[in-house]
């Protein structure tokens, strides 16, 4: 089975990944960018008897920072 | 409005990143990850009247490569 990460930056959290992609994008013209948010998508491939706990895990102990990210678990 | 822009790598492309999760998650104990891969997770808040086109434009330019990443819009 394949699972999909999806980490964010908590709302608050400073992002200046996402603030040079915004300036990046006004600079090449485009208008009407608001904010950026730059975060991580992570693929997992695995076994097909792995349960929602153990992304869980996996996600707490590893994949996501939990004092400054979130993250959504997506079974694809 | 808010657009989920998703870049992963292409199939094919040699992936540090994932690989070094990979072996980050076994050295953790998990079981049954038979790959990883890592991409990047971009939240755009926009102007109302952006279009897709404009969507497509700001990844083309600047949010993939795409000679070794695909990428997906999802508007939220």
């Amino acid at each position: 089975m394949k699972a999909l990460v999806h980490v964010t930056l908590k709302p608050g959290v400073l992002d200046p990944q996402g603030r040079a992609i915004q300036h990046a994008l006004e600079g090449l013209g485009f208008q009407g960018v608001e904010d950026v948010r730059a975060g991580r998508l992570i693929e997992l491939q695995l076994a097909d008897d792995t349960s929602d706990e153990t992304i869980q895990a996996m996600c707490r102990q590893l994949l996501a920072n939990s004092v400054i990210e979130t993250f959504r678990v997506e079974r694809a």
